[in-house]
């Protein structure tokens, strides 16, 4: 085995996703590999030569030196620029040296010219982000669509509703798939709004674009105060031309220590993955062996349980969920970047952000994949409505009652209906039955309650309880 | 003492802002505390008769009675409620007791009719929480202004910019107050963008409005299926005209465990304390002994040193944006709420939400404060801008000398210039001078480089070396 | 109503803990109050007074006269100090305003003497820490013999073992309850450990105790340079002095920006939230109205729902774990305390661990309570146990037969007929059956399998499969 | 190229350091590679086998057998184990295979048996942080060395004392020095009490310990009820082998979802980060340009600006600091494990765990650096001392005065003075004079102050205002 082979051997192995299979052989991790980000920045080089050409500050054939030579990071040695970026702290001052030496040597003063090392990699940062969003958004698309689906054909679908563990009332497997969709478009906006603002960055050594000042003034000949008189600012229109090269948008500002982008890349990020998570949580609960309600198409298996099926997307998906939040936090914290560059908060949030976008890619991506493979239980869901023999329907006794008997006596009546339900193991018509048989004689004229068995099991029905369920499912599923 | 009065003094200690000074005294805190929330609840109780009796599903008797008992939170007793909220895990149990033992009999049968506690204390939350933006809002907007007349006035100031703790180049302070009020017009419009869209919450015990539902088709008459059918949902009507009578947004589907609007709200919140964080980073790096460039109108004294002038408004600022990302992130974790009401994730929402509102509120309250009596000290920037001997306009050097030396020469000789000039401590000029000297000759024609000492006292001067500083002012200036 | 009277209750309203149940009334709430930091504050101004007496630098009159003005936080007005805290950003400064003002003239000299604003803050932050760790501490211990004798009880009590969600193979309750116990037990060695390290404070203006050097010095007269001497240090015994008067450690350097003592009191304390979490969760599952294993012994009641029975306590402790977290985080992050104190990191860590020490109090109440009162039903377990039809066993069918048939074949075998069960609805047991009548004649002389439908029966049987469960359960309670 | 050398490639591009220069080619990153996970897990497997071998449970062949193929992870294929994951959820499901696959026939049936993925996937997290620890603990101790040396040195080097950044008193570079020598010795104290208890983890399917339990029970002949008897429990002492074998620590209990070895990891690891990030910060201030009383020994470089001189190794400790507290929070929740393994937060441990280790073995590695090359320049911290022309002893004017005007009159004459130079720009010495000449006489007999200029000169010196600066970090060194 050559050197070179076996030295990319033991880089493999730094992190090939072992302990990440939540992203691991997904189209988010690939968009977020070192090779992508290395070939980010050397996108973000090549256009920032273009555009000084584009402007006539820099000759055509150094635009296309430097664009050819940064068409291919494979070109480059990933390993060796990182262990020397612990030199000045960042990857991009040995990248452009490497980048300097592939060019002709008539290109090379024009490599980087106005720039600096953060220009680079907060542009990489956001190329890299474009095209993980890119990805990432048909993973919602696909998700939403599917839970479209399911809301559609469970819309009449009775299930329990559960609050603080326990069965409460009634509702519809259709209203919670359409509730589930809501979040993933309200994410798909989030991700979608950021998206369109992903800005590039270009302010040199401390976001005054003091280089690309001087040579905007150069016609004006000499040594002189470059930039500062009132005239126009040929320096922004480059900005422009950079991110147009680019497809990013133009900033207002310089944003070394405005971090608006990163923030709220970090914030729709992690509200996917949270967004995600609810739907995982769901699937996991009615998922358990007792309750059966859904399963996943595909489960995952066990090395030890032959007879497992376990849920496995949704298990990877709240894996995300967990995890995104403190990441945000991080991210959020490097709001208040000191300086025109801090030491330490910019460094702080390379990782995280790459973090994020593998965990809010991956988890779409297992999400499009639960949905599609989603199996629905009716059966367990009427059967799991019947467990507490008709108390999930309490509530409505009381409404039912509460004209005869005054309210307050009518919830007294049914609470002690359900006591008696639980104690003796009795169905909630029958209790409430014994219940009325033994109330003392009201003063006044009898309640005209006609309550035969009949009457009550079929006020304790629980799929007659579902209230606006549908009429919600309808309407949540008319917003696309 | 009285017993009573003995009581409200020990109640009175719980937390009376003691260890908040970043929001005692401020008008966030009055709308957020423990009385406003009681408010906010009664609010909704008032708001959910009221809509039903406008449905002619309540007596417009009723509806009065209500409005009326709930008119002052300041009846009820807060810590009471506490302390019985232990029973059924939230406050809205007890106080719809107490509520209903304070309206006349004939109306408590509509007292919380067809809601669930988390209806009441979910529209109470956006309740206080837009009635904290709106104070907010301002205090962010007074900001805003003082910012944009510190840029204003020193768009040509010239400052040293700091990278890595280390001066850079030069830049303005007129570009660093552009940079921190654009950031507070950020804020603005993240939490502008949520207080519009703050939803009032009306679900009922599962979030199918069941109760509504049956009142709604009571007309129908007699024991049914009520509201399943697939005509019209005058419930769904009832909550349009609920979140009309709280000016609350009407939501698409009951939000009990879909919870964007809390995420979003701490997001912005979130965002919005560390925006202001930047700026107090900075004021308070700049207010050091050492820098001088800037100082608090008032700074703060202390018990131990009579000279000390402490930028206690910047600290406080950024005590809160210390303290928010990870408020921000217990919230985003509540995202992932389990079935129709999560136990515990929901429960934990509470503090830290109106945390979030208090620190914001508190910091921005700081932050004008701040910006209002800013001093800008331009002797002490242009002092310190001559600390390194013209060394912060190297780059600059580098650039104009690159057309007669080609840039690699360019930059080793200024390079080298720059080590001359810090290792016998003299100025760049001078360094560059005696660098310029020893240089062998070069091959071809000589540089004409005609560099005398005042041409290079010019070049050195960092003043002129500011870039588009200005003209990104002017820009970020025009955004309002 | 007199002022007074309005101004308390309107105080009163700031936080009375309405959105905080799980601490609403708790004795950890009480000790955190800002009536027990006030008081705390005055305990540590009366120590530093009383051991400079004892070290003969101040009178004992001066002694006697703080002592007794700072023997009740009631006579001094918490609000007003958290007001005019925002002066100097924190609430020493008035608090030693009002204090000397409090002592007879010839006392106040000696009040606050050689002392800064974060000595007492810091101080009164541990002696508030230690009144709440001994209050905590008790819970522990209670929840620690409830779990021990649940326990001891269930050590044979059958029940599923869950992984993923999804019955995996038989375990114990006795395990399970010997595993929470183990974790409140790592808890109360974390707490208790940090308890007994809680340090006192005392550094004087940037942690050099100057101004205390200089009275040691006094002896020698005049004016001089005091305290740099190689000699004895007195200002070194006064705060031993100091820290015995208060029960407090004597800490070896001044921890104005050495925060140890707060990383560990806030991990400690995020420890236990997350033990007790533990318990809760599990709780939460195992009371879900599918699984009914446990119940709480007085479950929470519902406004709209009179046949519940939520599991409250389990719910709050839930809460607290869910918030615990980030705020050990904050905590963790002011490490990084800048100079000789930092300016935000340490304000910011004011509420956060009061918040730590209440939501910690606060779930240790709820779990001692919660076990005390906990009810098994081993009858569920046991019928859920059968819920799979024998294939919660299916690792043991693999180990049986794996002498017969091989592992391999064994394997596949058993998941062959886990599959046909599941599909078929039919026992383990006659499923196997009916697969090794349907498998191919193997090569050589046929396994001795002896399987009679009655050994299936016994092997299938899920309380004959819990393994090691009762030793290690009479191991894990042999630890105290 | 080879389609196999370009899969390694392409692999080798998801991360090798790039993002990452605070660990990149340090020995924390080797000893946490995927690489580095897969030899532990194979570790885990081998000994697992062993184990059973040493017990009579399995032939001493196999054994060997397992032992040889695990012996080099570089045998696997990292990548597609990685990828396989996805269908269980976790990479331990594949490797079994591929181990199996690798062994002889007759070996087969001992690979993994009576383990569960969880098993081997937690002993070798165990063994990745031991390993980690074990290379992280020296470069604490160099740091350790380095600071005492500094502090020994710098013992008497006086400095200012800065709180919320302004000149407060005077201070010493050795008590800074000695402080945060403390910090680092208590994270070793934490890291290495921590590294002492790591434990293997061994439980099977549930934790009980079952199949292993069975397998004891052979003796006993025959299909029975295994492992529930009183008797002995070999499974046990089978637990103590295996733990053995591998150099970790024997549990008590599986810890499956008793999280404390992983909690108490992520707090040693984080308070280590946050310990080393006070170093840094302190290094970064003292830094700045206008400080300049540390610089890094050999500073980073920039590629804009020949001239700057970074502090890198600080800026990427405070880089670690800054994410450490976040990761810690994400593995504090994890606390919360439920039922026998939980669907999410046990995957959610394993990124941020290595990101961890990474993190804190990177700092410590750089704060070696940085402590053995810092450059500490004693003329800079005596220089800043007189930038506020004596206002930084204030302080002692305060206590020397007290003796004749009493402490209040002392005071507001200092602050008197305090005023009057920083506003006419004079020394404290002269414009004390000036004050005491405007005093009103005082009643009574004149104050002996005998303050000749000469005096008044040695009473503003800050190098004699150091208090017990010296007798404390002599203590402080006394600490191993």
């Amino acid at each position: 085995m050559s050197g070179e082979a076996g030295k990319s051997r033991e880089c493999l192995a730094l992190d090939v996703g072992l302990l990440a299979p939540g992203r691991a052989g997904s189209a988010a991790e690939r968009t977020t590999s070192d090779r992508a980000f290395l070939q980010a920045m050397l996108d973000a080089e090549a256009a920032l030569t273009r555009a000084q050409a584009a402007m006539g500050m820099a000759p055509a054939s150094a635009a296309d030196a430097v664009t050819e030579a940064a068409a291919d990071a494979a070109r480059f040695d990933a390993r060796d620029i990182a262990v020397r970026a612990r030199g000045g702290g960042n990857p991009v001052i040995p990248l452009v040296a490497d980048l300097t030496a592939a060019v002709p040597e008539e290109a090379a003063p024009y490599v980087h010219r106005g720039a600096t090392s953060q220009d680079i990699l907060d542009t990489a940062t956001m190329l890299v982000a474009a095209r993980t969003l890119d990805v990432l958004l048909p993973d919602l698309a696909r998700t939403e669509r599917e839970l479209a689906r399911l809301a559609r054909a469970h819309r009449d679908t009775a299930m329990p509703g559960r609050t603080l563990t326990q069965h409460a009332a009634p509702t519809t497997f259709g209203l919670k798939a359409a509730g589930w969709r809501s979040l993933v478009l309200d994410a798909r906006d989030r991700v979608a709004g950021v998206r369109g603002a992903l800005p590039a960055q270009w302010g040199g050594a401390v976001g005054t674009l003091a280089v690309m000042a001087a040579y905007g003034g150069v016609g004006a000949g000499g040594v002189g105060a470059p930039g500062t008189g009132p005239g126009p600012a040929p320096g922004l229109d480059l900005v422009a031309v950079y991110a147009r090269e680019l497809g990013l948008a133009e900033p207002t500002l310089p944003w070394h220590t405005l971090r608006t982008p990163v923030a709220d890349l970090a914030t729709a990020l992690a509200f996917t993955a949270g967004a995600l998570g609810k739907l995982a949580a769901d699937v996991l609960t009615l998922s358990r062996t007792e309750i059966g309600e859904l399963s996943e198409g595909t489960g995952g298996t066990s090395s030890a349980m032959p007879h497992k099926a376990n849920p496995v997307r949704a298990t990877l998906i709240a894996a995300a969920a967990h995890r995104a939040p403190a990441l945000a936090a991080t991210l959020l914290a490097s709001l208040t970047a000191a300086d025109e560059r801090p030491a330490g908060a910019w460094h702080a949030e390379w990782e995280p952000l790459r973090d994020l976008l593998r965990l809010a890619g991956g988890a779409a991506r297992d999400a499009a994949e639960l949905c599609a493979g989603l199996q629905v239980h009716p059966e367990a869901m009427r059967a799991n409505l019947d467990l507490t023999g008709g108390l999930i329907v309490s509530e409505r006794l009381v409404v039912e009652l509460t004209p005869a008997l005054g309210r307050a006596r009518a919830a007294a009546l049914v609470a002690s209906a359900a006591r008696r339900a639980r104690e003796r193991d009795v169905s909630l018509a029958d209790a409430l039955t014994a219940e009325l048989a033994a109330q003392p004689p009201s003063p006044g004229p009898p309640p005209h309650l006609n309550l035969t068995k009949a009457a009550l099991t079929a006020l304790t029905d629980p799929t007659h309880w579902t209230g606006h369920a549908g009429a919600l499912t309808d309407r949540a599923l008319r917003r696309h």
